[in-house]
């Protein structure tokens, strides 16, 4: 299966992936799902929104009968120039997962999914976890729908260019509760497995940092760059690096992390004073207040050159199933139960109160979204195990 | 002449003007070129790299008698979101200067030429007075053929979609060498004229100060916005801030402007720590060691943070011809004779040996580049008959 997914959307010169929503790469991945699923003699569903479904098992008659599904899966979409893990890992672990259980001849109570989420980077229109939000209706539909990309093509166009009924994006409770537990698996994109003392493959999920997204937008006067005295210049440039510099101190005297990784400039020419930029500051931290006082000190210096602070996004602190959590801790032998700083659907799903768990395979460097990304194959091997074991552990039938 | 220009390229939203070299937009304004000649009768010639030449009278007869011809024209192209005057003025101006001197009856000694000089303001390749720098060769083709735009189509690319031989390209100097004599008519793009204590519409132009382009370009590693910790972070965006910074700093220190009107970032997504940013500085100061101090103090900024600074383009000071000065400044009733520091074709004509001279019009705000940029109609009309006073004084004829 990886091998297959290798090279789809993979940029010849930085060796990164390209893979955004409702693209050319991207629909050729949603064909790579539905392949693996017919290998498997199994159909896949598409929900409102897009994310695509397979059930082995009937999780409807299951529901129905007070045992509704055990879901596994993640996302198939990265970041610009993003690594091979960070969402395929989880995708692929499902599917090897279900081989195992199937190849032992187990038989689940409950019935098995696996899920693509679509658009869970948010790289094309801004938003994080669009697939999962809109899904569970923690974003409206029509909010998805007028999110534009960098060319100005909103994802209601981006949905009719990839052969979908704009106006059947909303949110699907059907889909929803047939999801009894769900089960994430992931790519650490940190250093907390790789730097512990012990050798250890695979940690359980305990929650997500609070984290949001805020546009900094810093105004100034459009002019001639060689002409116009400094005194009479407004130049939005320099309060765009100021903030920059303002959300690291904040970051670090509040104990969070702050990014700008994505900056616009207006008018953008060389020899062109800015009339206008804006920067995207990602904020996270462990305590929610404590990122609400990194935004709010860099809001001050953008104020202070006459700009204004919006935000684009905000998800509070997300605490997975506790109980949960410590089973699969425990029946994988006393593994770690460790947080996280990124984001995922997992946590969108847990908000919407699905019960809901994450597993994350080491990461030797910790580096993530950026072509280094790395897991060894032995730990993927390990997650897939353990993914497998938590799956019959949860949808509770019995190998024969 | 005007109302014909005005909605040429002009955008919808910003009322600003985006007229980049070899364009479709581009293509209209030479056609508009081409229209405004044959309506008076005129052929045009187009040179080596694609600037457009008008002459009334035989320039090569004039060369080999010895008198070759007075020029006088600019640009038809613009930054992003540009103002309507830079570059086309010095156009209209030549025509209705033209046109005074026919109407008046003037038979000119030596031959008069217009000239619309192709990507003066560099807005789509990055170099500035590119149709006179290849001309003149002060820019070799090749280096010329290989720049590349924003979205990575070299002009070479750009010359084939325009219909134009990219091989063709080179030095000219059997068109420089029918250039007797230049002058250009330009809007001010600061605040001298008007902020005189007499009323003068018109000056002539001492000298260019020193300018460049620089690239500032930092670099960290790319990896995960919320996961990454700050002190495993190499943030290329924290080199880039401080950067701007230190350049606006330096050039305070140092009495010259600074400004970074561009930027971009790799690999640019919200939730990714930038691996790379570029900046691009202008610099510029009456005085060329304190530019390359200003340079100089950047680039110990952009080092720290392990960066590096490439320079793109560099012209020291640009006298115009003193002694043509003193003649037209003395013509036209001692008006002013003031320095600019925007760079102009006429600079690249002057530094290739021709006698070269500028007039420019009174900005009543000093603002340019932008959508406000603006000259009073009484202004522009007493630019041209500044300009037709010139011309008829250099082409040495006489009204009949």
């Amino acid at each position: 299966m990886w091998r297959d997914l290798e090279p789809i959307g993979r940029d010849g010169g930085s060796g990164g992936y390209r893979r955004f929503a409702w693209t050319r790469e991207d629909a050729t991945l949603r064909e790579w799902f539905v392949a693996e699923a017919e290998r498997r003699g199994l159909d896949v569903t598409t929900d409102r929104v897009g994310n695509q479904w397979v059930w082995w098992g009937d999780p409807d008659a299951a529901l129905a009968a007070g045992r509704p599904g055990v879901v596994t899966g993640s996302h198939l979409d990265s970041v610009p120039d993003g690594g091979a893990f960070d969402g395929p890992l989880g995708v692929v672990s499902a599917f090897a997962a279900l081989d195992t259980l199937r190849d032992k001849g187990f038989e689940p109570d409950r019935p098995i999914g696996i899920v693509n989420f679509v658009d869970e980077e948010g790289a094309r229109f801004g938003v994080a976890c669009a697939g999962s939000r809109v899904l569970t209706g923690a974003m409206t539909a029509d909010r998805a729908r007028s999110l534009t990309d960098a060319d100005g093509v909103s994802m209601a166009e981006a949905l009719g260019a990839a052969g979908r009924d704009p106006a059947e994006l909303g949110p699907d409770a059907e889909t929803v509760r047939r999801v009894g537990t769900f089960v994430e698996l992931h790519v650490e994109q940190g250093r907390h497995l790789s730097t512990l003392d012990e050798d250890v493959p695979v940690a359980v999920g305990s929650d997500i940092w609070p984290h949001g997204r805020w546009r900094l937008r810093t105004l100034g006067e459009a002019n001639h760059a060689g002409t116009t005295r400094l005194e009479d210049r407004e130049d939005a440039m320099l309060g765009f690096a100021a903030a920059v510099i303002a959300a690291r101190r904040a970051a670090e005297t509040h104990g969070c992390v702050a990014t700008v990784g994505k900056v616009a400039v207006t008018p953008g020419g060389v020899n062109a004073i800015p009339s206008e930029v804006t920067g995207w500051l990602d904020a996270r931290g462990a305590d929610e207040a404590a990122v609400r006082r990194v935004v709010a000190d860099v809001t001050e210096v953008v104020e202070e050159f006459g700009g204004l602070v919006v935000e684009d996004s905000w998800t509070g602190s997300t605490p997975f199933d506790p109980g949960l959590a410590r089973r699969l801790a425990t029946r994988l032998g006393g593994i770690p139960v460790i947080g996280t700083g990124a984001g995922h659907d997992a946590g969108i799903l847990a908000n919407a109160g699905v019960p809901t768990a994450m597993l994350f395979v080491r990461n030797p460097t910790g580096i993530s979204h950026s072509p280094e990304e790395f897991a060894t194959s032995e730990d993927c091997l390990a997650g897939v195990d353990a993914l497998a074991t938590v799956l019959a552990d949860l949808a509770g039938g019995d190998a024969t």
